[in-house]
């Protein structure tokens, strides 16, 4: 399947679509009320005729400078293309940014996205997770995301992060060095890479991934676009994965957005005496987050049923765990090492010798004591249990 | 109120309990369901005439052996009392080891109690949480425990545990640091010290606090008698906080049984790459525990609604917060330290200047933006969320 494979958004749409991408802000939520009823092209008219259809009159000022086409071409001669809604590589996903009216107040769906990456958009983020957290971590924060990253990766799982510094950098490595794929979703434009010494990182996921932005080219990192940027990191997969956040944080942002559109939130521990763990066992003890420790627990939560499911890890009962009280106190009477005959072990017991005689038979079926003559020590499977 | 306060047991029921506590092991099930249908004294003299009444028939050939005046004597030149169901001293919690017949199966009501410490049980255990965990500890989850432990004392809270090596060694020592009531349940008899290195540390919560065992004076700790004695430790107080367990741990007998007794389980959470953290986390994660990361969140599940309700931790929200998208827009293009005239903010902003003018007046109303001259540049309030 390549780009060009299926529907696409007609060209006029598209045009339509980077105009009033580039005179807006990314997440405007005048724009995703407007878009949500009329077409781009019908929005855009409004604005020239300067009745502004409850846009921002501001926006109407600055059309008059953009030309789409040559913004579409100067993308193109960066390798970034302008994917939007009708295209056959849109994510599906992003389209639940329009499914709460309150959600529209926040951001809704974006105008388009601006990609930079060679392999359809949709098919990246398909089975994908996002994997987020604090920029100022611990090393063990990093690790772990690393870990997490990599093994969802092995799986077949994208990781979607915003290339921040911290744990966002720890998840796509891990992605990348588990050969995976992973997406960066930036606030700045596709074109620049923030913060700027992940540059040769940034291009390294849009070989591998995709490099994913709202922001109009040349756009610089600004606040707001944080904000709304986190809203698509929360869309586009199946969960997110917090790793260290401290109580007043971005990634917290990004976990909101995941349990406001009804996203599959975990989030993984760490010491109580880390201030990057807060925030995380904040999310868990309010039961907004999954608690996991390791990828195959978040896949657990995040694929279909029964596709990754895990084990128990509560360990299968043991011969001693299927004992009565009685073979109990007489197994605690046998000893480890130096065999004992049965009438010590009666005494020890606080039991009759008969009591003790039956008790013996059967804990020396189930292996738990064997005998050597008429004397009797613990067997193997009690040992191992001890 | 003194141990003589109060109704008291007859002296016939303690003395006929005695004579069971010595003849039987700590948590036989048929003698707690004996118990839970007829009074001690019927059950002795069932025994008595060989009928056993369902009891094990080993017990009457003990019985002969068994002077319990002579027993009581013994224990009060110790230091030690023997308490039963109708002394005024009894906890009442520990009724509840009766309450479900699955219970019985597992233990039931304990017989009496070996108590050394000179204040009423039922006081020291009135407001309690268990705190325990794994023997082989971290200097982590130990540090934890001693505080989490330390954190209750001062609040008046006694915490029991079971004196072990590890956590539960850190939970008494965290307890008696702040000056508070710490309890020790031992799976062998009243009189003696296990751990034997933990002989000082436990002469001291007697002294302070109370040790208490189910296992009869100069009995030793054995396997059967640690299971029976995590019941007790999970029956005492209104919860219990495992800080530390692996998968297979007695930490985690405790904390099925503070489940099946519809007492509060909690858990402390731990780096996911730290094996003594596992259990803590299936619990959690499992949802039978609920994530506790300080004494204050412990206190708030246990204490009766309101008294020790937590703050939301999650931080006011600031002026910027309450920013509608235009002022925010604003707001990101306000420079930080050197001052910006009103046109220049609207060209950043990408707003006309009529917007940009209303919603600088706004912010400055809030302390976000703070002007000299015509000129603008972000207020205190800004810069301290920047």
């Amino acid at each position: 399947m390549s780009t060009a494979a299926g529907p696409s958004a007609t060209e006029a749409d598209r045009l339509a679509r980077v105009a009033l991408n580039v005179v807006g802000e990314p997440g405007l939520p005048s724009m995703a009320r407007a878009l949500a009823v009329t077409d781009a092209a019908t929005v855009l008219d409004r604005l020239l005729d300067a009745d502004g259809g409850g846009l921002q009159q501001d926006l109407a000022a600055r059309l008059a400078e953009v030309d789409p086409e040559s913004e579409l071409e100067r993308a193109e001669r960066l390798g970034i293309r302008f994917v939007v809604p009708g295209d056959a590589e849109w994510p599906e996903s992003l389209d639940d940014l329009g499914r709460a009216p309150e959600l529209f107040g926040r951001g809704g769906v974006p105008v388009g996205l601006w990609v930079r990456g060679s392999r359809p958009l949709a098919d990246v983020v398909a089975k994908s997770v996002a994997v987020v957290g604090a920029r100022s971590c611990t090393t063990y924060g990093a690790d772990v995301a690393a870990e997490i990253a990599a093994e969802l990766a092995r799986e077949g799982w994208s990781v979607i992060s915003g290339a921040a510094f911290g744990i966002d950098q720890a998840a796509h490595r891990g992605a990348l060095a588990a050969a995976g794929d992973t997406v960066a979703v930036l606030a700045c434009g596709a074109d620049r890479a923030y913060p700027q010494s992940h540059r040769s990182l940034i291009d390294r996921i849009a070989e591998e991934g995709a490099v994913v932005s709202e922001t109009p080219l040349g756009g610089a990192p600004m606040r707001i676009r944080f904000l709304a940027r986190n809203r698509l990191i929360a869309a586009f997969g199946q969960g997110t994965v917090v790793v260290e956040a401290a109580i007043r944080s971005g990634a917290l942002n990004t976990a909101t957005w995941s349990l406001g559109m009804g996203r599959v939130l975990m989030g993984v521990p760490g010491p109580v005496t880390s201030a990057p763990s807060q925030g995380v066992h904040q999310m868990i003890r309010n039961k907004d987050a999954l608690l996991v420790t390791r990828g195959a627990e978040v896949l657990e939560a995040v694929a279909p049923v029964g596709q990754h499911a895990l084990p128990l890890l509560s360990a299968e009962p043991t011969a001693r765990d299927r004992c009565t009280f009685e073979e109990q106190q007489v197994l605690d009477a046998v000893p480890l090492a130096r065999a004992a005959g049965a009438e010590r072990i009666a005494r020890t017991a606080g039991l009759s010798l008969e009591t003790v005689g039956d008790c013996l038979v059967r804990l020396a079926e189930h292996g738990l004591v064997e005998s050597s003559g008429d004397r009797w020590r613990l067997g193997g499977d009690a040992r191992a249990t001890e």
